[in-house]
C-alpha cells in the first residue's frame, strides 16, 4: 500500500528561514503564530495527514461514490471517521477568522497543511477545501445576517460548502450560463437550473452543504453582466441556525471520472430552490473570483501534493526494488541485484521530482505569504505589492504547479515499471488523481490566458516590474558571493528569457493579440520556472548559512546538490520557451478549421 | 462516444511520396504489393479499424475481462466478433510468409494496419500483435517440426501467442528468473513455475494460445547465460495439429490495471506444464530479442496510434464546443459563442498533436522499411546500413512516441475540460491505454540505455554516423532550395545539436558511464526529435512537388504549415537536451541513496 509523510521539516525550514515568517508580528495574527505554535500545528497537522488521511486514500478509489436511488451519497467507507478527525481538530477554520469561530492563523501555514492534506489524501481533502472557499466568498460579499447564520457551522465542518458554475454547455465562457433565479418576493429567489462537474455537491460528511450557486435574475442583462451569486442551502436553516424542510436540490446523478473517485462529483438539479443573493445583484462573478481565486491556489497546491506523495513512494520503491547493477560496480553484492535507486536513469528522475518539489513548496508558502501580507498589514504600498505579486502568481501556481506535478507523478509511476501500471501499488491512482488538477478551477489554458491577457498588462505591467525587480535585486545582493553562483548565474539567465519574452509580447502583441494567446501557455510555465529558480535562489542562501553554522551538514549539502540539479536541468527549459513565443502565431493559426 | 478513422490518405502518400516503396521492386515481395495493391489493403484495413475494433473500443474498457473460478477468462461482449473479423480477412499473417498462410506482403504495410488497429482499440490489437510477435520469435528460431506444427494456426488466428518474461521479482533484470525446466526425457521439459504481466495470457477468443517462456533448465548456469526459451501450449498439440490434452498451464488471477482493461494481463502459473526448447539451450534470450524487437516498434506504433486517436476526437470536440470569441472578433456570430478551435491557445494544442503525428507515421514506416530491406534484399551493403538504421531506431520509435503519444493523450484530454475528465468521452481510456506503451517490452529507461549503451558504440558508432550522414546528405540537397529552407534551416541546428550531444558523450563517458546513464534519455529524445525532424524535411519536399503539380494545394499547404509549426515550436526542444546532457551526471549522483 502506498504511504505518505508529511514534510514538516521541510516546510518549517521555508517558513523560518527562508520566507522569515518569524519576523513579520507586524501582520495581524502573526504575533500569535510564535516559532514554537508553527511547529506544533504542522507536527499535529502532518500525524493527521499521515496516521488518518492517507490511509483511507486506495480503499476510497477503489470504493468510489456511491448514489442511491433517493438521491443520497454515500462517500467511501472510512471517509467520514477521518473527516471527522479533521474537522474536529479544528483544521478547516486554521486560518478563519476568530469571529466565526477559526483561529484566526497565517493563511501560509493553512497553505502548509493544505499541502499535507491534498498529498495524503486529495479526494477526501476536496470537502474541506470547498468549504473554506466557500467560506471565504461569504466573508467577503455575505452580508452579516449570512456570515453570522452560516459560517461559524462551516467553519466548524459541520456544514460544507460546494461552487456551482458549469452546465453542460457552459464551462469557461459563464456568460452563457442558463440557470435563472426569480423573486420569490419575500427577499428570497426560486433558483432552477442544472449544474455539472460540482464537486461534494452530495455527500454523508456533514449535516448541511451550502451550495454558493451562479444564476441570472429574470430580466438580467445577457452575458457574464448579468449573473449574481446565491446561496442555496441543502437543508433550509431556520433564523436559530436550527435546520428545517429540505430544499430543491439533489444531485441527479454522479460522474464516472478518471480518478478523485472518493469525492462526488455530482450534477445537481436546482428545482425553484429557495436561495438568497450573495452580494450585489449582476455582481456574481466579482463575488465568485474570491472563491476561485483562493480556490486556484488550493489547486496548484494539490499539484504539489500529488507530486511529492508519489515522489516519496518512488523513493521506497527504488530502494528497495533490486534490478540489475551499478555501471560503478555492484552496490549490494551480497544480494542478488543492487536497488534500483543506483542506477543514473532512476536518480534522474528522483531529482527532477524532489528538485520541483522542493521549489514548488517554497512558492506556494510565498504567495500564501502574499495573501497573508494583503489581508493583514497596515502599510499600504506593502499592500499594493502583494496584491500585485498574488494576482501575478495565482495562474502560475495553478497552471504550472498541476501540470509539473501530474507529468511527475507519471515519472515517479514510471520507475515501478508494470508494478506502476497495477492499482494494487497506489502509483496509477496519483496519476488518475493529480489528473484533475490541471482542469477544474479553470483549465490551464484559461490560467495562461488569465496571466497574458489580463494580470500581465494590469496597472501598465506593474506587478510583472515588480517581481522581475524583485529577481534582479536578488541577484545583485549575491552576485559577488562565489557559494552562489551555480545558482545566480543560471537564474540570471532564465530571468533574461523572461525579460525578452516579456518585451516580445509588449511589441507584437498588442498588434496581433493572436501572438499572446499561441505564446500563453509557454509563457506561463517560463514566469513558472522563473519564479521556482528563484526560489531555489533563496532556499540556497539559506542552506548556506545553516552550512556556516556547523555541526552535521548532510542535510544542507543535500539541499544544494537538489538546487544545482534544478539549475542544470530544469531551468534551462526557459530558452524552449522563449523560442516558441518568439516564433508567434503564424504557423499555430495558419490554417483554416476545416483543415484540421 | 468516441469515433476513430484510420488515416490512410496519409498512409498512401507517405508510402508513396516520401518513402518511394513503389521504386523498391528490388526487395521480395514488393512487386506484388503494386500501388493498387496497397491501396485497397489500406482502405480494407482501415474500414475494419474504423467499422469493426473502435465501436467496441470504449465498451471493452469499461467492461473489462473476467476470470472464472475455473481459471478461464472472458474477454468483453463484441471483442470476440471484432477478433474473429479481424483474423477472418488474414490481417494477422500481411506481411508472414506464404509458405505458413500469410500473404508475404511488405512489413511496411503491416506496420501501417498496425496503427490503424491500435489507434482503434489497443486492447484488442494486441491479441493478434502478440501472436505476431511470437510467430516472428518461432519464424527465426522454431525448428522446421515446430513451425510447420504453430505456425499456420497461428498466422489463421485460430491460435495466439503470447511472451513470458517477467516474475514477480524480476523484470528488466532476467538474469534473476527462478522458472525451471526439467528434461522430461522424451526431448520435452517440465516448466515450474509464475511468470506475472502476461497480456493476452488467457482469455475466449482462441482454440489455443502459445506461450513462449524463458526458463532456466535444471543445471543452467546462473544470470542471463543460463535462459531458455520454451514453448508451452495451453492446450497440447496433437501430431496432426488436432488439440489433445490441456497442458498444466493456468491463469491465476487478472491483474487491475489503469487501462487497456479489454486485453486480459495474467499471472501465469506453470505447474510441470509441458514445453519445447525453442533454439539452443541458454540462449533463449537470443530468441525472446527476435520477439522483443519486433513488438518495440509495434508499441512506438501504439503510441502513434493513441495519439491519433486522441487527437481526431480533440479536433472533433474542439470545432463543437462553442465557448468564448476570436480575439479576432466573432466567427460564428449567429452563434451563442465561437467553437473552441478558434481559440490560439486550442490550435497550439492540435498542431502539436498533429505535427508530431504525421512525422511519427513517416517515422514508423521508414522504419519498417529497414525492416523490409533487411529481409528482403540480396545486397549485402544495403542490408547491412538497413540492419543498422533499424536497431538504431527501434528504441527511439518505442521510446520516444509512447511517451510523446500519451502526452498527446494528456493534452487532446485536456481540451475537453471537465469533460475530459470524466469516463463518457472517452479520452480518460486514451491516457489510461497510451500509458502502458511507456512502460511494456522494456520501460522507456531502458530503451534509452539500450541505445545509448549498446545500440550508440555499437561497430565504432557505424549506425548513428550512417543515420547523421542521411541527414547532412538531406541537407546539402536541399540547401539551395529557398522553397526548403524553413525546414532546412532548423534542422541543421537540431543535427549540430545531436551531433555535439554524441561528442559529449564519446569524450565524457567512457571514462565515466554514469554520464552517458544520466543523459539517456534526454539523447534518446535529442535523436528521436532529429529523426522526426528529418521526416517533416522529406515530407515538406514531397509535399512540395505536390503542390507544384497544380490544382487544389490545400492538403499541401497544410502539410508545410503542420511541419512549419514543428521546425519552430517542438525542433527547439533539442537545444534544452543537449544542456542537460552536457550538465553530466554529478549533481543527479551526488546524493547518498539514505539521503532520499
Amino acid at each position: 500500500m502506498p504511504h505518505y509523510r508529511a514534510p514538516v521539516e521541510d516546510t518549517l525550514f521555508l517558513l523560518s528561514d527562508v520566507l522569515g515568517v518569524h519576523g513579520r508580528a507586524n501582520l495581524a495574527g502573526f504575533a500569535d503564530a510564535t516559532p514554537d505554535v508553527m511547529e506544533a500545528v504542522l507536527r499535529e497537522g502532518g500525524k493527521l495527514a499521515d496516521a488518518v488521511l492517507a490511509p483511507v486514500n486506495q480503499a476510497g478509489d477503489r470504493e468510489g461514490c456511491t448514489r442511491h436511488a433517493d438521491g443520497r451519497v454515500t462517500t467511501p467507507a472510512g471517509f467520514k471517521t477521518a473527516y471527522d478527525a479533521y474537522v474536529g481538530g479544528g483544521w478547516l477554520g486554521l486560518s478563519m477568522p476568530e469571529a466565526f469561530g477559526g483561529q484566526g492563523l497565517p493563511q501560509v501555514l493553512n497553505t502548509a497543511i493544505q499541502e499535507f492534506a491534498s498529498g495524503a489524501n486529495l479526494a477526501l481533502s476536496m470537502y474541506p477545501g470547498l468549504t473554506q472557499g466557500a467560506a471565504a466568498a461569504l466573508l467577503v460579499h455575505g452580508s452579516q445576517a449570512q456570515k453570522d447564520l452560516y459560517l461559524p457551522p462551516m467553519v466548524e465542518g459541520r456544514w460544507t460548502g460546494t461552487m456551482n458554475l458549469t452546465e453542460p454547455h457552459c464551462g469557461t465562457d459563464l456568460g452563457l450560463l442558463r440557470t435563472r433565479a426569480a423573486p420569490n418576493g419575500d427577499g428570497s429567489y426560486a433558483i432552477t437550473g442544472t449544474k455539472i462537474f460540482i464537486s461534494a455537491g452530495e455527500h454523508d460528511l456533514s449535516e448541511n452543504i451550502v451550495h454558493l450557486v451562479l444564476a441570472r435574475i429574470e430580466g438580467a442583462p445577457a452575458g457574464t453582466k448579468g449573473i449574481s451569486l446565491f446561496l442555496v442551502p441543502k437543508v433550509l436553516v431556520n433564523e436559530d441556525g436550527s435546520l428545517g424542510a429540505r430544499n430543491g436540490v439533489s444531485c441527479g446523478s454522479i460522474e464516472h471520472k478518471m480518478g478523485i473517485h472518493g469525492n462526488s462529483t455530482c450534477v445537481m438539479n436546482y428545482d425553484a430552490a429557495t436561495g438568497w443573493l450573495v452580494g450585489e445583484a449582476n455582481r456574481g462573478l466579482n463575488a465568485m473570483f474570491v472563491m476561485m481565486n483562493e480556490a486556484r491556489l488550493a489547486v496548484g497546491v494539490q499539484g504539489l501534493g500529488q507530486s511529492e506523495a508519489a515522489y516519496q513512494n518512488a523513493v521506497a520503491y527504488a530502494k528497495d526494488r533490486l534490478q540489475g547493477r551499478s555501471l560503478t560496480g555492484a552496490k549490494a553484492p551480497d544480494k542478488p541485484a543492487d536497488p534500483i535507486i543506483v542506477h543514473p536513469d532512476v536518480r534522474r528522475t528522483l531529482m527532477q521530482i524532489r528538485a520541483f518539489n522542493e521549489a514548488a513548496r517554497a512558492l506556494v508558502l510565498w504567495t500564501a505569504l502574499q495573501s497573508d501580507i494583503l489581508h493583514r498589514t497596515e502599510d499600504a504600498q506593502e499592500r499594493r505589492t502583494a496584491d500585485d505579486l498574488m494576482g501575478l502568481m495565482t495562474p502560475v501556481v495553478k497552471g504550472v504547479l498541476t501540470d509539473r506535478g501530474f507529468a511527475n507523478a507519471v515519472e515517479a509511476q514510471q520507475l515501478y515499471g508494470g508494478h506502476g501500471y497495477v492499482e494494487e501499488w497506489g502509483m496509477s491512482q496519483f496519476v488518475r488523481d493529480a489528473r484533475i488538477a490541471m482542469i477544474y478551477e479553470g483549465a490551464n489554458g484559461i490560467q495562461a490566458m488569465d496571466l497574458i491577457g489580463r494580470k500581465l498588462p494590469k496597472d501598465g505591467g506593474r506587478a510583472m516590474m515588480t517581481f522581475l525587480g524583485e529577481v534582479q535585486t536578488f541577484l545583485k545582493d549575491n552576485g559577488e558571493d562565489e557559494a552562489m553562483a551555480p545558482f545566480v548565474r543560471p537564474l540570471k539567465t532564465a530571468a533574461d528569457d523572461l525579460q525578452q519574452a516579456t518585451m516580445w509580447l509588449m511589441q507584437n502583441a498588442m498588434g496581433k493579440p493572436e501572438h499572446a494567446g499561441a505564446g500563453a501557455s509557454d509563457y506561463m510555465h517560463l514566469l513558472g520556472l522563473v519564479a521556482l529558480g528563484t526560489m531555489w535562489g533563496r532556499i540556497a542562501k539559506a542552506a548556506l548559512a545553516r552550512k556556516a553554522e556547523g555541526g552535521d551538514t548532510s542535510r544542507w549539502d543535500a539541499k544544494l546538490v537538489t538546487g544545482r540539479f534544478f539549475m542544470e536541468r530544469t531551468l534551462p527549459e526557459t530558452a524552449l520557451r522563449l523560442a516558441r513565443i518568439r516564433s508567434g502565431a503564424d504557423a499555430t493559426m495558419a490554417l483554416d478549421a476545416e483543415a484540421f
